[in-house]
């Protein structure tokens, strides 16, 4: 297997990424690589001045900033490292690309140049969150900020279908995102939306959920809008860190002289609700192996990100998806 | 003042709704009285046989379940509880009506019975939620899952007064929901949404937010559609609830000798965060004063539910919104 990475991408920098890839070498086949993208001597830097075993460099100018306009972005810059990863792929010169920078532009890339599987309309983007009840996988997340109730049901199957093969969850509970669990709750999207997913007797489609549901465990997957999916996630990592700050800093004040157990325990929860662990995030539906990862990602969700794209590669979950989608 | 209030609405019984009625008497002027709705014999009952000083009971037979479809139940049962309060207030019986029954009723009877505010396009739930960063109100959570531009512009008007003239916040700074701060970022309905937003300049428009922002404290109004303020505000409830309880397991397995010590500090972060300090929630834009409170509404939210009406009567929010509306 042959793994691109983007070592543009990322709030934490080029060595971060690079450091990751160093770290994800233990986790390799012998034969496989792990292909930089961007800049050669900022990443030669990063390396240390030398090119080490499994790891290659493709060198590329263009930086695609984190704020740029995604489409504009890839058109005026097309030795952007997302851009040339994303054609590498199409080549299969790489199996599957991964990038912490812009998401538009991933998006982007990915639907422009590799287009979409059989059967797929929109491409959309699944990401793992660490929850109370377990882990859920919510798609989509901003790949699709105007959503069709034909895009939705395609993402409650691939995301079904994702977490099958590659996370190895038996007929995951597919849950439809509601303000009410009845199934006249909702707007015209959710309605038709619920209709698809009942229709598809291959799926374990639950019904609606409601936000209160989110930590509790009662379904696999998530389905909703990527404008919907995308507030969610983001809301739940806002509210998640700034009340464990808040209890932290007020048990301390009442026992101080506990202070090391509790910023023990806090430092678990931490590393429980690490996005990190997930890695990188599969943008389904398109034609390849696109892996989207948080832009704050740390050395070792560089790391998971790699793991997770050789899982992706290995379980043929785009077979699957067209199989399910075509009805062969 | 004249306060209507819903005995058979809420998650707790009446028996709740009238021990909160009879608690909320301390806080009335001379001559406010609390006009309790609902079947006479259990409301009696609930007062233990005798109805005391302002309180008054009219007598409904017809009782909405909470998940009955709003318009149907409406039709179908004219002498329910929320129907005939409604119609009291349109007939000046009563100044303002409160409900802890189902939503979507009330909104519907509101909007039914006594009509909107000239110049409002579409009612919104406002609803006031405590964050680490202070209260937010957001608008709409939930009386408009198809929203329009015009209708969010509204909403950010309306709440803005309503926080200016009840809550004494000066200039109240409106953020809009989106997936990114740039103003490219989220769907048509924000982008256009904000263009309206901006061009109010009697408004404090601070310009897009996202999820994370949500505990920040950054703006005082979150606007938004109804559903997407359904599902916000029910995650932050159930995630922060969740996470409380996992929190204070942790630590009391880690350190059992301070339990109570524990308990004690999330007894404190409940009461920071119970939605029952802030009572109702205004159905902006209707004709009259509608507030509508959580479905497991206490016995002090109920308290602090009829403050709140009272407070609505007394600063004519109103009329400052029909004034912004109408340009006047």
């Amino acid at each position: 297997m042959r793994i691109g990475l983007d070592a543009m991408g990322g709030d934490l920098g080029t060595a971060t990424v690079v450091a990751g890839a160093l770290d994800a070498r233990e986790h390799l086949a012998a034969d496989d690589m792990i292909v930089l993208f961007g800049q050669e001597d900022v990443i030669l830097k990063a390396l240390g001045g030398e090119v080490p075993a499994q790891i290659e460099i493709v060198h590329t100018t263009d930086v695609i900033a984190m704020d740029e306009k995604p489409v504009v972005a890839l058109k005026s810059k097309p030795n952007s490292s997302i851009a040339v990863m994303t054609k590498a792929q199409k080549m299969g010169e790489v199996d599957a690309c991964i990038s912490a920078g812009n998401t538009g532009a991933c998006v982007a890339a990915a639907h422009m140049l590799l287009g979409r599987l059989k059967g797929v309309e929109r491409p959309g983007i699944a990401v793992m969150a660490a929850t109370p009840g377990g882990t859920v996988a919510v798609c989509d997340c901003g790949a699709n900020v105007a959503a069709r109730p034909q895009h939705l049901y395609q993402y409650g199957v691939m995301t079904s279908l994702y977490l099958e093969a590659v996370g190895g969850v038996e007929s995951p509970r597919v849950g439809l995102m509601s303000v009410g669990e009845e199934d006249s709750k909702g707007n015209d999207l959710v309605r038709q939306t619920a209709e698809l997913l009942r229709a598809d007797d291959k799926l374990n489609f639950i019904g609606n959920i409601e936000g209160r549901d989110f930590p509790k465990g009662v379904c696999d997957v998530i389905v909703c809008d990527g404008f919907v999916g995308n507030i969610i996630l983001k809301l739940v990592e806002g509210v998640g860190s700034a009340l464990m700050k808040q209890v932290a800093m007020a048990l301390i004040s009442e026992m101080p002289e506990q202070t090391e157990t509790i910023i023990g325990v806090g430092e678990k929860f931490r590393i429980q609700y690490d996005f990190n662990q997930y890695g990188a995030q599969p943008l389904l539906g398109v034609n390849g192996i696109w892996m989207i990862a948080h832009g704050a990602t740390a050395q070792h969700g560089f790391v998971s990100a790699i793991k997770a794209a050789r899982e992706c590669i290995s379980h043929h979950v785009n077979d699957h998806i067209v199989d399910h989608l075509c009805g062969e």
